[in-house]
């Protein structure tokens, strides 16, 4: 395609308020422009991208027999009554109201509609197990929208929906949508961890986020260094290591003030309400209270941090429950600062004086670590959440009352797994991993075009006719050409060309007359001058190396 | 794809509500479902229609340098209120309000945003023409939503917008838009007329309509019986035919009540209102008058009927203009009934008797009138509106102050031309086209599936080893091949296939273990029996006879 004749608006400057490099680079370049906060356009070229995304996820659902279908988004309230989400969903969800009166949500999510549409249909066994997927736009009012596409208002998602009769039926369809985000992610050039999650739901369903790696994530990976072994720092188990010499056991003392016993092990206490309860937790002081952890392992969907302004968590009233990370087991000598006394217990063990209930993982993994595989050390990465895959179990089609009749006859709630990937996101996930301080450094598979020629002074003929010829044979061998055929400074041309980050880079300059053009890769950036008669080859091998 | 893993949810019943052929089958063969009034899913089977008609579309948008972008949905109100809209659209603009009580439309068209996007950057006329095209979810609350994807309030829109510097280069564009709208719906298979439209605005700029034949059109379209002549109903012009012999002229009479004397012709008179006078049109009462011609005459962009109490069109009251249809200036005998009077005027020479100050074609064409391009008759068709071209001219661009820069420096108006077509409209419309009472007959390019490979019991093991060699076998030909394999009554399967509407059944029932089956074109529905040697060649031919 001529360059003159596409709309590429890319900028000198950059923008004032773009967080991040993808954000930056995606608006320098000209693949999006903002049109409101988390609201934005995808030119030709970023929308050309998203597109291969699309179409790169389809090759990979289809292949699982998933089915493509396209719901609406807008989604009356009345299904959202049906799984009380239209009260829990709060100020994300984005409302409208028709002109007859009547309430909408715009579809942040899409388990209602869809479970909504089968509940009639999938009525027996035989018909199970289904397996139905779109790719649509879809609608979060983030509190802050940032990071350009990384957190948007309106946003593009695939998201999936299977639906069982058995768990080992759902369990096979997790684990082929498993695979096939692994394969979408490798495909799309993605450096990747899937990672343990938390379900946030009493019992912990299975799921698993794919975390692409960056700087700039917002969620923290938990990996080892000597194998697969991944999960999110919430999920990630803290393996109960014996120290068998834990010292010796001395005298319990009470001193007044903060006055740590030197030797001893500082731990503190945290106390949270339950909907039902009050608990205690003690972690030595070095480590970090989990919050998912101590509501996992008390089965319960909420707990709260309170500050008791008394009470002695050593003599705990009656009915408040102890618990205390597995690092306390190990222990003989620990010291403990009672707020409330102002008065600090030294040489604790905690065996002889916690009325500590269970002993349990209840802290944070920590960089070094041992892999709760047990093999190699932990460390931690930044990521980017990109998709998702969850074990729903029957939690809409039983508010839904979505039965199928099994082989017996008896109406029973379908099993379901919901399955997301953040298109647009996955967008800016590639783009903060390849790039460089000039602009876009695309993979070649997702590329918006292969080729970039560029003519030094379309204006020269020599260089105009060469370039022309080029452009032909390039396009008859296969490759998407992008020609930059403008009239403008070659410094113009040469920066767009770094922004917009096509793998190889053809320059046709001076010795146009003497078919000697410059050829280079985008991301090494050497120009070699090649006679246009080994181009072909050269290509190709620029093509092998790219990523 | 194997049946009994699809989500195609057929329905033996006729829904109740379904008031057109392509609503009712829609909706029967598990194409599509509906989620709320005017709001549908697309169904796998549905979708893939869809997909196809998209890949069409983009096909010939790419083939004309039309370059694809995907606009947000939430369109600002600070948008629309540059433009005045957001108080001119009505309820049929959807709106809502975001978390900090920030205003947007939800996109019934994209003037605004995509006005707003290009004004900073094509701001030379080195960067016109410039065309960009999206296909994108729309939104707009219609007050009565009906048949099915016909008149919907969220649908699937292609929107093209092109930008240039002189009206000769969007006269080209315009043209190279309805060329490309030519192809595309001849590709779907779609019998149609691209007609003249009326522009609704002043001076007239050029509109087309693209309107496929169907009974169900709300539209009614003129059409030449002997050329391709063809105009929305309100915008065919009538020739002024000239009558020789008009008859003598016979002194005026008056005469109480209502008495029209033998042989003369009756004319109304019809007052109106625009914002700055009083206009009274005469007409033959055995014609209809034409608003829209009477305001196009008028150069004014509203005109409202009104009913005047008193007047005497014959004798108007001073500053009163009065019109009169061409077709009043070949007759000398006229009869005009005066209701303020209680009188009849009869024997009115027009030229003599009424104060006419421009004799013009004010009336609607009718049935039998000749063919404004002076080739055969008049006939009338209904259409469904399924796409428009349209030149905007400057309406936006000075609304939004988009302006470039001309070879002398001079700031100007980007002049403009916008292009739409409905997409899930065209998939309603081609259903129109392609039935019969038992279901859906695709066009063979829109085909959800090719071949429908049928076995009647599958539990037979010669029926289903057949089969599955026959589905290797077509697949493998690269037919796209819909295998029912469902443990169903073959009452049930042959009733779906009718309703799913493949071009090409095959049936593999008794006779299978001698290798015969049966082959039917959906259309003709006469099932052959055949050796399935023959098949290849047979299918071959039954699809070069299909649409």
């Amino acid at each position: 395609m001529k360059q003159s004749q596409m709309f590429i608006p890319t900028m000198k400057e950059t923008p004032a308020d773009a967080e991040s490099a993808s954000h930056r680079l995606l608006l320098r370049g000209g693949f999006i422009r903002q049109v409101a906060a988390g609201v934005y356009s995808y030119l030709p070229l970023g929308y050309k991208i998203i597109k291969k995304i699309e179409v790169i996820i389809r090759e990979e659902m289809d292949r699982i027999g998933s089915q493509e279908l396209l719901l609406p988004a807008m989604q009356p309230a009345e299904l959202w009554h049906e799984t009380g989400r239209w009260d829990v969903y709060g100020p994300e969800l984005m409302r409208l109201k028709d002109r007859h009166g009547r309430f909408f949500a715009l579809g942040a999510t899409g388990e209602e509609v869809i479970t909504s549409l089968v509940r009639d249909y999938l009525n027996s066994y035989k018909k199970l197990p289904m397996s139905l997927y779109q790719i649509q736009t879809k609608y979060r009012d983030e509190k802050r929208p940032r990071f350009g596409l990384l957190r948007g208002r309106e946003f593009i998602m695939k998201d999936a929906y299977t639906f069982h009769d058995s768990a080992e039926s759902l369990d096979q369809s997790y684990w082929e949508m498993y695979h096939a985000y692994c394969r979408i992610f490798e495909r799309c050039g993605l450096k990747f961890r899937a990672v343990l999650a938390d379900s946030g739901a009493i019992g912990g369903k299975d799921t698993h986020e794919f975390q692409a790696l960056a700087e700039i994530g917002e969620d923290i990976i938990a990996y080892s260094d000597s194998s697969d072994y991944a999960a999110n720092l919430e999920m990630a188990a803290v393996l109960d290591t014996d120290i068998t010499d834990k010292g010796e056991s001395l005298p319990l003392e009470k001193t007044a003030g903060k006055a740590i016993a030197s030797g001893a092990v500082s731990i503190s206490a945290y106390w949270f309400k339950t909907r039902e309860e009050t608990v205690v937790v003690f972690v030595k002081s070095s480590d970090e209270i989990n919050d998912v952890k101590v509501k996992n392992v008390l089965g319960t969907d909420l707990i709260e941090s309170i500050n008791p302004e008394s009470g002695n968590p050593l003599h705990p009233e009656k009915g408040v429950r102890v618990l205390a990370d597995n690092g306390l087991k190990h222990i003989a000598q620990a010291s403990f600062y009672s707020e409330p006394e102002a008065a600090t217990y030294n040489f604790i063990d905690p065996k002889r004086d916690l009325p500590v209930e269970r002993y349990e993982d209840l802290r944070f993994i920590k960089e070094g670590d041992p892999s709760p595989d047990g093999k190699g050390r932990i460390k931690f990465a930044h990521g980017i959440e990109i998709g998702q895959v969850f074990k729903l179990g029957t939690k809409y089609s039983e508010a839904m009352n979505a039965t199928y009749l099994d082989a017996e006859g008896k109406a029973r709630p379908l099993i379901m797994g919901c399955y997301g990937i953040g298109v647009s996101r996955t967008l800016s996930a590639i783009c903060e991993q390849y790039h460089d301080e000039d602009g876009m450094i695309w993979p070649k598979s997702l590329a918006p075009f292969t080729i970039h020629l560029i003519t030094v002074n379309p204006k020269n003929k020599d260089q105009y006719d060469l370039s022309e010829k080029l452009y032909m044979q390039f396009t008859d061998q296969g490759y998407d050409v992008l020609w930059d055929d403008r009239k403008e400074r070659p410094g113009v041309k040469f920066a767009d060309s770094e922004l917009i980050g096509c793998p190889v880079q053809v320059i046709v300059g001076k010795k146009a007359a003497d078919q000697i053009v410059e050829l280079a890769s985008r991301k090494e950036k050497e120009r070699i001058e090649i006679s246009i008669k080994e181009l072909p080859l050269s290509i190709v091998q620029l093509l092998d190396q790219a990523d």
